[in-house]
């Protein structure tokens, strides 16, 4: 088991959780309802949290000093592994519930299985994040089916949300390294895709719309090829930090 | 005591911490540590929570059916009734620290003389939100100082800073309508501006900054006479919720 795969590993988990929490962000004061502006905030918090501890982390075993404001702020685009589901942009009410809806499952699936990580501090994030992930996917359950099983446009726009979002999901199911997986450390991905699928596809039928009948698309991000989507939210996150080093400003 | 001024003096503060949530949102994902991401959303939802429960209060007292949301989104800016400070954009870090002392001072005196309103919800609404505006004053006092008293450019852009939002400071201790001081519903503004400004004048100092020596700005925000900023933040804000009357999608 190389250290590098361990630590690229927890990276991509965090880079997971820290670029939902920002696209999450956006949502803060456009939401449909006050109520779910501060559902949208609370969610985002989470996942920035479950980031935070993945960074410092991730810092720690790679054991170059480096923190997990160095790690979210010091990093290209190239050097992020997060899956391109939830790098792209997310303006569409619809498309944000979709997106929720499917990275909450395949994050409920992966942390409850992460509990029993070799890996101890991966298995205490696991322990506090699954509670925090089921409540985010029953707020995506909610609205993916009150919009699907909704009004005629409501049903329309949401279909067409989940049309585009579900090419994204097969990435989420990419082996991981086999070494780590042999080791306990990491859950193997491909292990959670009858469960994922299961929950998912009960939602869909629930709100009355279709699973798509779409192509995968093109995988990449843990290995650090991303959307252009990433260069620009990350340009947006990193400006600050980057302009004052060491943030004494 | 008109029920009009009532309505009206409620709505002034639900606005002011609506607007001030709004704009912190926009901070969120681009602040210059992950930690003050954290601490700003924070901050910003309390500000929200104090909104949706002074929006809710306002709207039972007109009795007219409207609600958070109604007021929150079906308003005109000119029906909008927050203080200028809170309105413009706050894109540089400073800026936003230096609004946040001068604002969270005002609240902080504001919300601790409301706690013996004759208004008994809204004693109770300042009464919580006396705790959340204290944190919040001590968390742009920790900036504030530390970027005053830090390198020389943290200084001189803190001192910037600082110049560009003290004069929106003033429409602040505007007169609150008279019957409702007497009533002892409202408290009255002038009557907390010494209290405010020795606040601030003992942080400038301990910051190694000048007060600045600017021309108040002029008022009118409580009267619905708003900067441009603000038509645009009411469109973000609200473009989902009108696009969708009654929220069904």
């Amino acid at each position: 088991m190389s250290l590098k795969a361990h630590v690229d590993y927890v990276l991509g988990l965090a880079d997971d959780a820290l670029v939902s929490a920002q696209r999450l962000g956006w949502w803060i004061s456009r939401a449909p309802q006050l109520e779910e502006d501060v559902a949208l905030a609370n969610i985002g918090l989470d996942q920035l949290g479950q980031a935070r501890a993945l960074l410092a982390h991730a810092g720690r075993l790679e054991g170059e000093g480096r923190g997990e404001d160095d790690l979210a702020h010091l990093r290209d685009d190239r050097e992020f592994r997060n899956v391109k589901l939830v790098e792209r942009p997310q303006e569409d009410f619809g498309v944000a519930m979709a997106r929720m809806l499917l990275f909450s499952a395949w994050q409920t699936e992966l942390y409850a299985a992460l509990r029993s990580s070799a890996d101890e501090t991966l298995a205490a994030v696991a322990a506090k994040a699954v509670k925090e992930v089921t409540y985010h996917a029953d707020h995506a359950v909610h609205w993916v089916v009150r919009l699907g099983d909704g009004t005629e446009e409501s049903h329309a726009r949401m279909q067409a949300a989940l049309d585009a979002e579900w090419p994204w999901l097969a990435e989420l199911f990419e082996p991981a390294d086999a070494g780590l997986v042999a080791a306990g450390v990491a859950v193997d991905p491909p292990a959670l895709r009858d469960a994922v699928l299961a929950r998912v596809e009960a939602v869909v039928g629930e709100a009355t719309l279709q699973v798509p009948q779409v192509d995968d698309a093109v995988g990449g991000g843990r290995r650090g090829l991303h959307t252009e989507a990433l260069g620009h939210l990350l340009a947006d996150m990193q400006h600050l930090h980057r302009s004052h080093p060491g943030a004494s400003w």
